[in-house]
This record gives C-alpha cells, structure tokens and sequence, in this order.
C-alpha cells in the first residue's frame, strides 16, 4: 500500500512559516517559531548535537514525523537556504527531491540523504518520491511556495501544524494563495505541549 | 479587583475572522468558520432559538465567555452590520460601547442590551466598558481592525481563539497589521472538540 503525501510546519499564529528574506532566517521570531524543536532529544539526536534533551510529546511527535518520511520533496528556495545551512550529514537520511530547474547529478550526503535535481515539475518529483518512499510517506518538506503548490494541485492527504505562540506581522504565509475554494479541511488530531499546538488535518476535495 | 479585557474570535486556520465584504457574511466559509457554536445548547439559549441544543466543551467554552463578559467594545463596522443583523433582543445583555464618530443617544435593547456611543477613541470607550463592567470582564466584541488596535495599543490583557478547520484565502486577517515587534504571547490554554480548537494565550509587552 503506498503511503500518504503529507507536509509538516511551524507556524506563528498569524499564518507565517518565514521571514520575507532568507537572511532573516536566524532573527528573534524565527527562532521562537522554532524553540518548541530546539531542546527535543530527537533533535539533538538527528543533528548530531550531543546526548541529552527533553521527552514528551513535542519530541514523540518530532519522531514520529521523522519516522513515518521515506523521501522528501522540497523547493528550490528552501533548497538553495539549505545547502549552506544544514550540516554535512544533512538531516533528512532518506532521498530529497528537489524541484528546479538546474540541472545537476544528484548530490550525495554522509548519513544517507541524497538530492535527486528534477527538472519537469512538481508532479514527476512527487512521483520519483513515491517510488522512493515505498510503503512509507512523501513529506513536502517546503518552503511555503512549494507547499502550497502541491496542496492546490489536490496532492496533499494530510499536514501538520506546530502552531506557535509568536506573531511575525511580516514574512511568508503558509496559505497565502491556496486555492480555499477547492480545499475542504478534516480535523485528525490536535495536541498540545506548554510550547506548540500540535494540529493535523485531512484534505480533502470540496 | 479590575476585570480583564480579552477579545474571543473565530478564526480560520490561514488567519482570517471575516469575509472582506459584509454581503459575504452568510456566504459558505463564514458560515464554516462559525459552524462549531450553531449546535449549542448556550447558542440556541441567547438567541432564543427554542431548546435543546449539544452540551459539552464547546458549550461550556461559550457559555464561560459570555458570563465572565460584564461590557463589551466594538467597532463601528462590526455595529453598522450587526445594527440590521441582531434580534431585536441583541445577544449581549450588558453594556456595549461602539467605537465611532457617530453622535448618538444610547440606544436600549430588549433583554439589557445597551448600545452606548463613543467618539472620543478606543481609550476612553475601554475606560466606560471596564467602569460598567465592574468586577467583570470586558470583551473587545470586534471586528478585527478594532481588535488589533487594542492589540497594538497593549490594551488587551489575554485572548481565545476558536480555530476553525476552514480555509477562507481571501478577507480580513484578525494580526494584518499587529506590531509584532511589541506583543509577546504565552500559552495559557489549549482544548479541542471534534469541531474547533480553543486557543487561549496571554498577551504581554516584548
């Protein structure tokens, strides 16, 4: 049985993933719309940050997330952030798909994650995903732009939000575009830490 | 003791709280976005819809905003629409005071409902409401543009957020113009039905 298409964000309770400029990604709003991820054990784990870190339910869900990926889809923004960003052994250990239009040999990563360049759109690159997943799911790992495409070509099945206690007033919103006359939304789940609001959501046709 | 002034809205889950246009208020979404308080028990009460009615979470959330709410505030767009729109029992039964240039006499409602008219500011309308409403709460009614100028005001003490599984994509945004830099939130509260999450956050200076 093939597995579900499905994304996962932090967002401030004003709708916002990002800063307007990548070089804001380190500002004050940002990382709090983060500080629920920072001192997780699995985060630490995953980056390599030493032992230690807090359990629970942020790090339970952190996992799960983590663990339910057989292959993630991502933009060319969020790419191109990235790959000066993340560190040698990039954090996804499994295939990223990486919708652009440059051309380039997949680019190997120690610790098991490699990015596949797709150059046709981002329905041969959940296609590649899929195959690559197998049995588990395709995570739109982002950003917002590439999100949303997906969820207004009817691709999504599901999506997490870790809805945050910070407002950002400016920045990238996760729906802005999405098409809201097309996207009918079933509440799967809803948790709550003393950090984040854990909401998932079914999509649906409408 | 002095009550508190909080503001209690539902919101779709990509930050919207109205349509742009009034005529939009009975259109689909917006009927979505308020579609977990149609079924109460305490909806069917106030409303003098007749009894019955589903009691549990929701109800109580409702039923527990209304009797902590001693006055109300709202702008004048939320007043010009509900002016036409409210039984002729208008659902506070309590002192509200309307933000406007509008000189007019209190106009007095059936059912303690009295629409008193205040044209001196946002300031001197909360000073009225928390005077009438005593030991009480006062509620910033609405609509958004008035909420988010208590907001940036550092008027507003704490808020709840009834966060609906809709997405509008287009209309009024409650934070479209929050002073991000100023307003820091801490989680207070957080409880889900299968319709609605009910966030409820105090706001403090950052």
């Amino acid at each position: 049985m093939a597995g579900k298409v499905f994304f996962s964000v932090s967002m401030s309770l004003d709708g916002f993933v990002a800063p307007e400029s990548p070089e804001d990604l380190m500002g004050q709003q940002w990382m709090e719309l983060h500080a629920w991820a920072f001192p997780l054990r699995f985060f630490r784990e995953n980056l390599k940050l030493g032992a230690g870190g807090e359990e629970g339910l942020d790090n339970d869900v952190a996992r799960e997330t983590f663990a339910r990926t057989g292959a993630s889809v991502m933009g060319k923004r969020m790419f191109d952030v990235g790959e000066h960003a993340w560190p040698e052994e990039a954090p996804f250990h499994t295939p990223v798909f990486v919708v652009t239009h440059e051309q380039r040999d997949p680019w190997q990563r120690p610790g098991g994650t490699t990015f596949h360049f797709v150059n046709d759109g981002i329905e041969p690159a959940l296609e590649q995903a899929r195959a690559a997943a197998s049995e588990r799911d395709v995570r739109i790992a982002g950003g917002g732009a590439t999100i949303l495409q997906y969820v207004n070509a009817g691709l999504v099945d599901e999506f997490s939000i870790a809805l945050s206690p910070v407002l950002f007033g400016s920045g990238i919103r996760l729906f802005d575009g999405v098409d809201a006359s097309r996207v009918a939304l079933e509440p799967v789940r809803s948790e709550s830490s003393s950090r984040v609001t854990h909401l998932t959501y079914a999509v649906h046709p409408r």
